[in-house]
């Protein structure tokens, strides 16, 4: 048998800002500058979910990627796309939406519905010259 | 003498939302669908202009390239690059910016800074998968 | 009002074979060489549909990308995807599917389905590197 | 001395179909769905070989790029472009051939014809939206 | 009948430098600026061949792209691949080499080995961010 | 706590020679073929800079990417866009400008000026289908 990595990329498009709110306004307009905006911007988003394990004998897959591809709508798309990050979803209301943070809500709303034998990665490409990767 | 277009790549990123105050909620909701979120969404726009003229034999060139840019970043992206393009910008303030009326605003805030003798065209890219030209 | 092209991109993948029944073996595999292999070989297809029209005022819309997406999904996508072109499918049991017969093929689909006042250009990609356009 | 990963894409199209002869019409198109169409679809695939070694001080090279795309040709396009992956080929006459087991495949194709020093990884695309690597 | 054009796309490096022999030095560098620099600098061209013309009933072809394919090979990437164009050419002994220049040398090279009645058109990337096509 | 990598992309233009002064013309031909054209060639380079770290709770940055990418300016843009790799650096007089030591040089023009705490990897595209990281 032998282990694969498999890898699905999905977008979704959302509006946000970046703000700390135990700082003053100054303080996050030099650090966030433009991210800071009160009146919020936006990204189109890609996510690639990565899938480490074994291939099965019987389908020659590791996962299913129509299947995959399902999770990753019912988790991540149907929550972020075309929202406000900080408005519209529970999971930034208390978190700023830096794309660091937003890597590991991902990986945190995909984990525990994909069995653990599986190791996970997410990219997450906020513009195409910024994007990042959890876990490291 | 030979004519050439010449194009110039460059991106915003912005939020927006698409509503026709006229409208009711509603319909709003029914024709704008994801995209009529009271509390906005956003995109990493791309805009491509393109000038047509002579090759000036001096310098080879149609129009100086970098000229080109510096004009698309005061005329286009410090108006609209992180902001949110209904409520931080004059033009869509009575103006739904959709990815149609906002190819022909860019349009329109180039058109009278580069000399009559030159074509030009935009086309912007709303995502990877939907985009628009004008002049059609 | 103004004019505006607006264009969507889908994309399906498929199998095909280039040949010509009224040739000999010899002729068929001299002219299409490796694309003709009689147990067929596969692309990605990338298809953009382009319309031309006048900006609703009302909408800011030339059309739908919501509808035109499920257009090219019921006209185009569904007869052709993870399909082989020669054998599964009506329009190329007597037609050589090449990227150019196929590009006529998804404009006539097309054509019926969208009002006589919209101009369409599609652009269909067989590989990153042939590509073509139709009408001309 | 130092260590660099050097990594070389190329592409081919081939058709394929899922299907697991040990197992029911029924559950093949339950398990592979649209990729089990016994007529077959196609990719266009994407390859790319990273080899990991030590920067030679005489060349400045890992390994010559130009032999590496010439032993990818060799070994892998020659095989499988513009072929029907499980009729045409020997590797898959008794083996699925799923994104899965083709990079292995292409991974064994390769390791005995390039050095022990030399850690390879293999990356395949089967569309812009599904790759995997191996080994993992 | 139906009319197509058909796109082939390839790519070549070079080095170039961007200069008027008849203006002094500082003009010079004041209208290219760093394009200027007397010891060369390069980018990776991207350059697409566009033919239009009737496609065959007989082939299904407009143009046979493996032919496109190996003509662009002779007449343009045997000449300027890995060349230095103000050097190595005799195209640019005493042209610019300004993107605008070196496109329609490319169509000049093409235009008398395709038959007249292939309408053509070149498109050349001299960065992503940076392209002609000409004829405009 | 979470470590994330983040990641930016930018790039340069620049020519240079592959050339080992310790050889005869013969031997630097045999090895370095077209890509030792004594009068230079050309590419455009994207340098992709990753940094994996600990995400900081009040800003939610692993880094500020406004202050990478203004770093990758002065220490890496400023050096060598559009220069002759070769001749006009330092760190290329006596080191031939491979993929494989232009990736090591970036690294340590990066590594004293970012904090140790960061692990850092660079990756070097000289065309889109060679391109190199380091470390491996």
């Amino acid at each position: 048998m032998h282990r694969v990595t498999v890898k699905r990329k999905e977008h979704f498009n959302a509006a946000h800002r970046l703000h700390n709110p135990n700082w003053t306004d100054e303080k996050n307009e030099e650090v966030f500058d433009k991210c800071n905006n009160p009146n919020w911007h936006g990204h189109n988003y890609e996510v690639i979910v990565s899938l480490t394990g074994e291939v099965d004998p019987e389908t020659g897959y590791v996962y299913d990627m129509k299947k995959l591809s399902d999770l990753i709508k019912s988790q991540v798309l149907n929550r972020f796309d075309h929202k406000n990050l900080n408005l519209d979803t529970e999971e930034f209301k208390n978190l700023n939406p830096t794309a660091e943070n937003i890597v590991k809500v991902i990986y945190d709303l995909l984990r525990d519905k994909i069995e653990e034998k599986y190791e996970m990665k997410i990219t997450l490409y906020e513009t195409e010259r910024n994007f990042v990767e959890y876990p490291a």
